[in-house]
C-alpha cells in the first residue's frame, strides 16, 4: 500500500494533468474537502466564511499550502516548510502573488470562493488572468481509490450495525430528537468521529418532509418512522435510510408503499454499470412508480456520490448529466411521500463495479 | 416580550432603513445567520456549497423566502404563502428576477455568496445593478436585545456548569479525545442543541498549539491542560476557556504564566466600556504582557463577538476597527504560548453594558 503523503502527492500529480489540459499553470484549490483531498490539510474549514487555509498546485510542480499561523504547526507535519506560506494582513494579494510565481493563468474554484475575496484576488497584481475552473478536483475524486473504498467500507459497516440496533430503540414514547441523540452516540462510542450530516429521525407524517429536523414527536404503538443517518469513519461519509413500522402490523398502504420503494430500488440497483447514463438511472426507479401510478409522490434525484462529502458528485437526477464509471459511490434512494400519514424511503449506497453495482 | 415573529419583524425594519439609506432597492440575504436572525429560518445550511434558501428584503416592504421544494413546509411554518417562492432549475435567473421586482439596485453579500453564483445573478435579467453590501446584517447582530441575552446567559450558565464539572474528569490516563467525546455529552443531555465548535483539549505542549485537535494524548499526573469549549443553547453560542494544572503543585512557570493572563484579562475587563475603541480593548491586555516581557508569546487577539455564530463582529485585534458600544457581547481571551511546555489561554465573555462589562 502506498502511504498516505504518496497517495496526495499521486492526486496532486492528476491534477497537474488536468490543469495542463486546461492550459492552466495553476489552481487555486479553496473548497475544503478538495484541499484535503490533494494534501491531507484539515478537512473542515472552522466555521462558515471562515477558512483554515487552502493550495496552489502549479503545472510546474511546486505547489504552496497558504494558512495562517493558527495551523502553522499542522502543515508543518505534512508539507515541506519552504512551501508553506502564512499569510498576515492581505491574504489575496499574497495569494494573487504566490500564483503569479506559477504563471500568468491561473485557475480558482468559483463555487468556491467567496465574491468578495475574488474581487481582492483579482485586483491584486498585474499580469495575472485568473478563470473559473471548477470541478477540476471533484472529478478526480467521483472516482474512489482501493484505500477510499476501505474506509467507505468501515463507514459503511458501522451504518448497518447502527440500523440492526436501532430497530431494537424504536420504542412507543421516546421522542425523534431522544432517538436521533441516541443515534449519535451509538456511532461516536463505536468509533465514528462525527455524524456525517444532521440525522433525521421523523415519525408519522414527519416522515413526509425530505428535510425534518428530529423534534418533540413521540413514537406511538403504531406508527412509521423513517431514519436516515450517516457516519463519518476514517474520514469518509456513510449514508442509509430505512422506514420501519412500529407496531403489529403494517396498514396495507405503508406494505404497499415499502413493496414499491424496495421494487423500485431493486429495478434501479441491477440496472447501474459503468456507462449507464446518470439521468437513465433516475429513470429506472421511476418506472416502477409510473407503472404503479405513484410517479408524482416520488419528489427528488435517485441519489448522489458520497466520498469526503455527504453530497458530492455525480448526480443521479433527471437533470444528471454523464455517465456512471467504475470506481464511483452512489447512494440509491427512492422514496414515496403522502403527507397525510408519512413516507417510505429506503437508501442503500453502491459501488459501481466493472460488471454492476455492489452495495456498501 | 415580543414574540418571535414580532422580533424577525423589527429586525427586517431596521435593516429597511439601512437600506434607504444605502439606497438600495433590496437585500439578498445568503449567509445563513444572517438568514435566520431575520426571519427563523433554517439556522444552517444542509452543508458546505449548498443553501438551504435565501431572504429578500425590500426598501418598499415586500420580503421574500425563496427555497427549495425540501424546506417548503418548513417555509410555511414562519413566512406568509404568497411571499415564498421555490425555486427550481435555475435559481440565480428566478432569484435576479425577484430582486428586479423590488428595483434596480440590489445589495447582495458579497462575502456570503460565492464568485460562481454571483456571476450567474449578474447575467440573468436586464436593468437590475448588484453591488456588495456586506456587513448590513452584521451590524444588527453586534448588539443583542434582551431575548438574545436571556439565551446567551443560559448558554454561557451550562458553560460555567461544564467548567465546574470538568475539573472532577481531569483523570490521569484520559486522553484528550476521550475528554472531548465527555463534555460534547455533558453539554448535549444537560439541554444544549450541539456543540458551538469543535472543543480543543490540549494537554502539555499541545496547549500551546491555537488550533489543537483532541487526539490520544493522555493527561499525566502533572500537567497543563487547556480547555476552550462551548455549547449552542436557544441558538446561541456560548465559548470559553480554562487551563487547568493536573497534579499536586503547579511548575513556578505554570503559575506564573496563569497570574499573568489573569492579570490581563482583568485589566482588559476593567477596561472595557462604551465607546472604547476596539484596537485599544486588545492593548489593555497586552500592556500587562509587554510590562512583563511576555507580549511576544501573545500570539492572537483578544477576543470576538459571539451570538449566533462562535466568531462574529466585533473584533477584538490589533487591526479592529471601531468601538464598542453597549449590547455587543465579546470574548476576552488572553493567553501565552510556550512550545516547550504548553500555555495558558483563559476566556470570559463580557456583555457590554452603560457602565462598563458585566461577565456573562
Amino acid at each position: 500500500m502506498p502511504s498516505a503523503q504518496e497517495i496526495y502527492a499521486s492526486r496532486r500529480e492528476k491534477l497537474r494533468s488536468a490543469l495542463r489540459h486546461r492550459n492552466l499553470d495553476a489552481l487555486l484549490v479553496s473548497h475544503a474537502p478538495n484541499r484535503y483531498y490533494l494534501s491531507g490539510f484539515e478537512l473542515h474549514d472552522p466555521q462558515p466564511n471562515e477558512s483554515a487555509g487552502c493550495l496552489i498546485i502549479s503545472a510546474d510542480g511546486r505547489d504552496w499550502l497558504a494558512t495562517d499561523a493558527r495551523y502553522q504547526d499542522a502543515a508543518a507535519r505534512l508539507w515541506p516548510q519552504e512551501d508553506i506560506f502564512i499569510y498576515g494582513g492581505n491574504t489575496p494579494a499574497d495569494l494573487a502573488r504566490l500564483l503569479r510565481r506559477s504563471g500568468s493563468r491561473a485557475g480558482i474554484e468559483a463555487k468556491g470562493i467567496s465574491l468578495h475575496f475574488a474581487r481582492r484576488l483579482s485586483g491584486a497584481v498585474r499580469g495575472l488572468w485568473l478563470e473559473a475552473a471548477d470541478g477540476l478536483v471533484e472529478r478526480l475524486r467521483c472516482i474512489k481509490d482501493p484505500g477510499e473504498i476501505a474506509a467507505l467500507e468501515r463507514s459503511f459497516a458501522l451504518n448497518h450495525k447502527l440500523m440492526h440496533w436501532v430497530e431494537g430503540e424504536l420504542i412507543p414514547g421516546r421522542s425523534e430528537a431522544e432517538l436521533a441523540w441516541s443515534i449519535e452516540c451509538f456511532f461516536r462510542e463505536n468509533g465514528a468521529q462525527e455524524l456525517a450530516f444532521a440525522s433525521i429521525v421523523a415519525v408519522g407524517p414527519n416522515a413526509a418532509l425530505p428535510h425534518a429536523v428530529p423534534g418533540e414527536t413521540k413514537i406511538t404503538d403504531s406508527c412509521p418512522v423513517l431514519i436516515d443517518v450517516g457516519c463519518r469513519m476514517e474520514d469518509y461519509c456513510s449514508d442509509q435510510t430505512r422506514t420501519f413500522w412500529v407496531g403489529e402490523t403494517p396498514t396495507a398502504l405503508f406494505q404497499r408503499t415499502r413493496d414499491l420503494v424496495l421494487e423500485a430500488q431493486d429495478a434501479a440497483i441491477r440496472g447501474l454499470r459503468p456507462g449507464l447514463p446518470l439521468a437513465e438511472a433516475y429513470r429506472l426507479a421511476r418506472a416502477v412508480f409510473e407503472k404503479a401510478g405513484e410517479a408524482t409522490a416520488f419528489t427528488h434525484g435517485l441519489g448522489h456520490g458520497v466520498g469526503l462529502e455527504t453530497h458530492e458528485a455525480p448526480s443521479l437526477s433527471p437533470r444528471g448529466l454523464g455517465v456512471l464509471e467504475a470506481g464511483m459511490t452512489v447512494t440509491v434512494e427512492p422514496g414515496l411521500y403522502y403527507p397525510e400519514w408519512g413516507g417510505v424511503r429506503w437508501e442503500y449506497t453502491v459501488l459501481i463495479e466493472e460488471d454492476g453495482a455492489r452495495i456498501l
